[in-house]
């Protein structure tokens, strides 16, 4: 096994990502005509100094994270969390499938201190999803690289319930079940609830995820609840980069990160 | 074919395995704050000293078994039956899938002395599981490690009769059919017709299947029965770890299959 | 090429196979406390000492027939078919799939002398099968060994015509045109209609397949319409071992052959 | 690319192969006492000395075909079409689907001088065909063998329109587009449509196509009018050997062909 | 990487293609006595001299612009870009999918300067494609050619928003997020909401789609509206060699693209 730990997207053990794979996923419904272009989020990042790892997509990791581009607008050392898999927001009321898209490799290549991937827990095709995750896991552990499990509840089975504790606590098991060294989580509303998430997940780190935009006061309220709970930091993408004040957003959640 | 045989998880020619991925298979709803941590786990296999093997997903086995947080909390020698598949518990209603999730490759690398598989017998993915385990059977036993068989009736093709006497042998049958070293087995509810299922196993050694919690009293009637009717041993995992008493449980498991 | 033909499980141009793979396909529900044992088979091998080969599955080849276990019960050469594929008895009214399970390499590590696969014949699945088929044959001609098809028409399309002229005729053609040595082809109830059922299969020999248990006399007189319709034997099962008088069936049977 | 053009399967840049894969489409329904036999199929092609290739499928090839047996019944040199996939004919009502059984590699070491392949235009099966048979396109060529288009328009979204202008002209352009060196395809009913088939197929050679048994007189004005619209040749099967002069049509169709 | 970049097919920093792959898309009936040949579309860029590529699927640049046939008709050097997927237009109301059919390897042995591949967005079968498209453009660029996403919204979940300016940004936004150097696209309607497609297409060039043949005012005011918006070209097909007078029409887009 390769000399990169978990490490290598934590600060003083604790982690913050800023997630930029909403493109892909949403469209560009989620932009502006500012945050609709990638050097606006990589300025973000540079600028706030606060980012322990950012998260793209194959195609814009290679035009603006690449050796070259990276220098004219990023002067820092940020680590790239590679997404592996993805799937578009056309497929409302199905069950949702992600399959891998991006090699291990190619996510070397491209410099990438960790890989990221989704499994929709729950889903009719959560199988096929935990069966491609295993064989990344071994992979990126045998070449050096950290993995960040997306665990998101959805499709019927789960319908209602993506955020009680039980479905989160279930997905942050499966997490440490099939190796993960990072689970992406959504926040079950109150800090009690995400202790036992983060119990659950035993040695796998747990990071809340985002969402959707909120309330400045009520997003800050949640990092405070989950951090409390245990976890060891956060994926952001939207509360930050569709804020009016996005390098001040995540200066003040990094407080409590590493307060 | 390597040296180590089917006395790898034996002692004095029975067999008592301490199974815990049912955080995988069912959520951490089966867990409180106690049993949710691996650690304990082991520390019962420990305190009480009469397993002849654990069984764990890949990723505990990693976090908590690996050679060095092994020493932390697990002194003496305990074979690995690392599980292979694995599925979780919202498709209620689904004939059930289970797909291989890691490798013996993997499995051997961690240090196992077998792998496990769970195969629903009657399922209509029934096939799928069959054909992915003899690919793992004739694997594992080329490099040297034992295979053991979990072997589930469900589906609508059996409902009602998962612990009938013809299905459990049907199963019992299959797993010799197909080559497993062990095949684990829910109990068929008297001696009698369990020795139905001991002899359709042939030269393959029969596990009785601990399942859900029960009490204390009816759990020994089932593993003497079972012990009667030729049985090698048993696995448990929630009768003992949701136990009150633990330890105490398993040495009486012990003398039974050791009696 | 390698040097084994047809006539390996041949004698004197004729064969008689004694097939015990219904453990797998039907359940203990086909055997009493007797034949449960794959010992007891090869008993009624040895004392009849009338049949040209013997089919199992792979489970039971590695733990009966093996070159030590096989010295205990059985001391004369007797030529091993391996049955390939196979599938369970739970799944009425659906469309027959089998797939291949053991590897042509595995067969010959077990010292077969052919390998056997089912294709269903009008099944749904046919395809699948028959694409299955072409490779086993490809690759088990390359190193010496022969192929048994089992031919059997099934599923929604054949419906009520298993026996029929046609349809049989139709699937011994087809064990022709694949590439196959041998067809086990169901009986189509008078000579005259399985004298074209042989003809169709050209140079690839037919074995009359024995099926469920009947009288004595009509067993005996199926066997006498099919080898005057110019098979080449047959292969039988139930009818010899679910026999009070096993060994006095089969030398019944090898004198029609032979005669 | 090896050596081996067009020309192989062509007399004067014509071509009549003759078809013989009936047993496996239709079964031996197709089939009398006499046709049956493959033999005598060779004998015809033998005796009317016209044809420039066989089709055979492989099972046949192997047995019939190969370099022993072919001088017993057949002394001149007569280039062999080997058919890599096939379906049976009991799937009445369901999109066709027909999967590749042998490859290229087993054709080659069979002797043949090309391969052919059915592709059911229009079938919902119809993209996984065409991608299997643009990797034997690949694969034939850089091996020196040609490649035959069976071209035939099936299922819903075709039916009642299998021979007219715009589906075959459809169906012949696929071939070009694909790759084929020749599309055997059905004839539109007169020559001046199937002159738009040929044009439509571009460099990629067209053959007509037999199908089912006809008055002779309407087969003879069917080859003429496809001649005439700038065809290569024909592939023909029941219209000869279903009758009762099979060398005597042979050799009017080839007089035709070749005037 | 190879030293070939997106400048391979450009001009100046502008690109216009020549589409000739509907064929295989449309069949014949998109074609007249004239244009159904291919040396008439390459007689029409020869004429023109204005095309920076030219688009056909692998049989037709087989057979007509490989090293030799190339001379005979097109003595000026136009770079191929191979189509790799591609489907018929038999199966409308079904969710489309379009599979690889030719390597990328092939691709390069036929002299291209790229490949073509096309996602049907918003489809059933989207995952697949995409996935199929990731790994063209992984192995595309290592060996140094480019890659050209033809992103076409279709099925039922876009049903009536194909050309919309939401729907098309996003496709033009998922060519970007999968690493395409270039998206060919419907065009909006009107130059301002096609400018927000070029700008979710970030550093991925757009190509303005012609789709079916117009009135050629409304024509060349689509692409003045793309090129303002800041397209980097177009891919014509039917309206260029459906018109009278092709070369003309070209030579008419050309003025605009390079204004």
């Amino acid at each position: 096994m390769g000399g990169v730990g978990s490490n290598s997207i934590l600060r003083d053990g604790k982690g913050f990502l800023l997630a930029y794979d909403q493109g892909f996923e949403h469209g560009p419904t989620d932009f502006n005509e500012e945050n609709v272009d990638p050097n606006f989020i990589l300025d973000i990042a540079k600028k706030s100094g606060v980012f322990t790892g950012i998260v793209f997509q194959e195609g814009i990791a290679e035009k603006y994270y690449g050796k070259d581009v990276q220098q004219e607008t990023f002067n820092n050392q940020l680590p790239l969390v590679l997404k592996l898999n993805g799937k578009t927001g056309f497929h409302k009321g199905e069950e949702p499938l992600s399959l891998q898209l991006t090699s291990v490799d190619r996510a070397i290549e491209l410099g990438s201190a960790g890989v990221g991937y989704t499994i929709y827990v729950g889903s009719e095709h959560e199988e096929t999803m935990m069966k491609e995750f295993r064989g990344i896991c071994d992979e990126a552990h045998k070449k050096g690289i950290v993995v960040v499990a997306w665990m998101y509840p959805r499709g019927r089975h789960v319908e209602g319930k993506e955020n009680s504790r039980d479905v989160v606590a279930y997905a942050s098991r499966l997490a440490l079940e099939l190796g993960a060294d990072f689970a992406k989580l959504p926040y079950t509303g109150d800090s009690e609830s995400f202790e036992w998430v983060v119990k659950s997940a035993g040695k796998t780190k747990v990071l809340m995820q985002g969402g959707t935009r909120k309330d400045d006061g009520l997003l800050l309220e949640e990092v405070t609840g989950s951090m409390k709970a245990g976890a060891t930091g956060m994926a952001v993408g939207r509360n930050v980069w569709q804020s009016g004040e996005p390098v001040n957003v995540a200066k003040k959640i990094a407080e409590i990160i590493w307060s």
